[in-house]
């Protein structure tokens, strides 16, 4: 017998999180909420990442997720960039974590892959795909999108997972 | 009237995230503690910045500094190290920040200005000066003279700050 999994994908950024939930059983996947947390530009950095924090934690708490997936991102940018998104990613991992939420790591051409078949393409492909595999997805902007996308990319890799597991036990 | 201000100061890593707290009365400086949190590496990240969150929350709760600072930190490695140091960093940003303490940032030159007199130099002249400026300082490794640094840069930077704002409002 198979339980239904709540899975919270993050796609983290200093100035917008988003965020994406989602359940899968078997192979069906159904949309749940989708969200972005932003922190204000004009405060410090610390109280920047205080603000991504109280609202990434408010998400898990209020959605109760069994486990979260965030985007292996890769910054082609400069290092002030990079350790930017660094710190902002630092704490999409930490929120769930500290939830008692396993979280997995995958890279984009992975979240690519689960959702549109390869691992490349625009950004209007994957909203497309989203209302495809789940009709009654709701997201505002590509940070959710990117979210739900995560999250997807886990419940397929999950489930690949538990199906060999399944198969080498019997 | 002064108060004496207890400052932590925190040189964050992923693998090794050095703190030392000192107490500052005018000119004076008092070491109080110093010390490393340190993350296991055969851990998956999230578990380790986990456990740099704990750590160095016990730490804040133990010695419950008032004011917090941590080294701008430039790389000038490969963005995997960037992005590795970019998560410590948040969380050592969080931590203090979730505990209502302001927290100061300071560029790797002014730390060791701070601390030696001029913007460059060895670890072996920052460990002697740290001897020279409170006598009583106890520190194991690099991180947590680092740290110890980092905090004496921001007693003597926030001092500065209090100066100007007396001799305007004299």
């Amino acid at each position: 017998m198979q339980n239904t999994i709540r899975i919270i994908g993050i796609d983290p950024g200093l100035r917008r999180t988003g965020w994406g939930v989602i359940e899968t059983l078997g192979n069906s996947l159904r949309f749940v909420a989708s969200g972005t947390v932003t922190s204000d530009g004009e405060l410090d950095l610390a109280s920047r990442l205080c603000q991504l924090h109280d609202g990434l934690a408010e998400v898990v708490h209020g959605y109760q997720p069994h486990e979260a997936a965030v985007e292996q991102t890769f910054v082609n940018k400069d290092a002030t960039a990079t350790l930017k998104l660094g710190q902002a990613r630092g704490i999409a991992m930490l929120v769930p974590a500290r939830a008692g939420l396993r979280v997995a790591e995958y890279a984009p051409n992975a979240v690519k892959k689960a959702v549109i078949g390869v691992g490349h393409g625009e950004k209007q492909q994957i909203h497309m795909m989203l209302k495809v595999l789940m009709p009654k997805a709701e997201f505002k902007g590509n940070d959710a999108a990117d979210a739900l996308a995560i999250a997807i990319c886990h419940a397929h890799n999950r489930q690949a997972v538990t199906s060999r597991l399944a198969a080498l036990a019997g």
